[in-house]
C-alpha cells in the first residue's frame, strides 16, 4: 500500500463514524469502482467545495447567492422561526415537511462543563429578525437531552419575557413505539400531556 | 438543502458500510471543516484516483511504475507466494510483517451459488509465474468459510498435484480468545492440530 493510498486511508478514518477498518474498505471500493465510485464521488465532491456556505440569516448549509434556499422562499411564512441546535437537525425536519416557517441554528447548547454560556445562542441577532418580521411564534426543537432541555427553557424564559409567544416539540410515545420498552420519562410525559 | 448536497450525500450513502444517515453525518461535517477536512480529502482522493492501478503480476492495489512495491522489492524472497481473496487481505497480512514473499490476488472465490469456476482463480498466470520464479512453497491464507476453504482445497490439489508444496493458515484459538466462548468447529481444529 503506498502513502498516497495511506494518506487517503488516514483522512477518511477521521470522518465521523468511520474508523481505520471501515475506511480501508471504502478507499479499496472506490479504487475497484473508479469509474462509477470515485471519479463522480470527486466530483461531486468539488462541486460542493467550491459552492457551498453557511446562510447569514439563518445557518443553513446552502448553495446560494445571498440567502439559503429557505430564507428566500417567499411560500413560506416568515412569522414563524424554528430553532434547532445543528443543520442536521434542519434537514430532520425539512425532510418531514411538517414546518413551513424559517429557521435559527443555534452555535451550540448551554453546557457549563464545556463553558458555554448564553452568548453561544446568537439570540440577539435572533431577536432583531424576530423584531423585523413581526414574528409571533418561536418553535423550541431541541434534543430531550439535559444540555438540550437546559437550553430550551433558557430560550423559551428569553422570549417570553420579551412578549413573543415560545412553544416546543411535544413529548410522548414514539410512532411505532411499544409501552413496555419505554424510559418512565417518557411513559410519565405521555401520561401528563395527554389529550 | 441543495441539489449538490443532495447528490454527494447520495453518493457517499453508497459507499460499503454507510447509509443515508451517516453519509449526511459525514457531509455536515466535511461541510463544517472545509479547510481541515473537505479539502485535503478532495486532494488527497484527486491524487489516489490518477495515479492508483492493479500490479498486472500480483492484484494489488499500488501507486508504481511497471510492477507494484511489493513486487519490485529485491528484499523479499520470491520463492513463496501466498494467495490471498482480495487485496484487503493482502493488507491485513502486510501490516503484520510477518510475511516476505510474493502475493497473488484471487479474482475471487469459488462458489457454486453464483456460477464461478475454477477459471476465475487465474490459477495458470500463477503456475506459469511459479516456473519462472522456482517457486517453492505456496501459502493459501484464505477465510474460514465454506467458499474459502473449498477453494483452498481446489488450489492445494492443482498445485500438489503438478509437485509445488501447497501449505494453508492454522486454524486454533484467536490470541486472547476465550475457550468457552469458541465455536465447536474452531476448537476441533485446535484440539486436532496441537503442538
Amino acid at each position: 500500500m503506498g502513502p498516497d493510498i495511506e494518506t487517503l486511508i488516514q483522512k477518511i478514518s477521521r470522518l465521523p463514524g468511520l474508523g481505520p477498518r471501515s475506511a480501508r474498505r471504502i478507499v479499496i471500493h472506490m479504487i475497484r469502482n473508479r469509474e462509477v465510485s470515485l471519479e463522480p464521488l470527486l466530483l461531486s465532491m468539488s462541486r460542493v467545495f467550491e459552492n457551498v456556505k453557511t446562510c447569514p440569516t439563518c445557518g443553513n448549509i446552502d448553495v446560494f447567492e445571498d440567502v439559503c434556499s429557505i430564507c428566500s422562499d417567499k411560500t413560506r411564512r416568515n412569522d414563524v422561526i424554528c430553532i434547532v441546535e445543528s443543520v442536521a437537525d434542519l434537514w430532520a425536519i425539512e425532510r418531514t415537511s411538517c414546518f413551513r416557517g424559517q429557521y435559527h441554528v443555534l452555535g451550540g447548547l448551554l453546557s457549563s462543563i464545556e463553558g458555554k454560556g448564553p452568548e453561544i445562542l446568537l439570540l440577539d441577532k435572533l431577536l432583531h429578525i424576530c423584531k423585523a418580521n413581526a414574528v409571533t411564534e418561536i418553535i423550541v426543537a431541541l434534543s430531550a437531552t439535559v444540555e438540550g432541555q437546559t437550553t430550551a427553557h433558557y430560550i423559551k424564559n428569553f422570549f417570553t419575557s420579551r412578549n413573543i409567544r415560545a412553544t416546543s416539540l411535544a413529548h410522548g410515545i414514539p410512532i411505532g413505539g411499544e409501552l413496555d420498552y419505554l424510559d418512565d420519562g417518557t411513559l410519565f410525559a405521555a401520561f401528563s400531556d395527554r389529550r
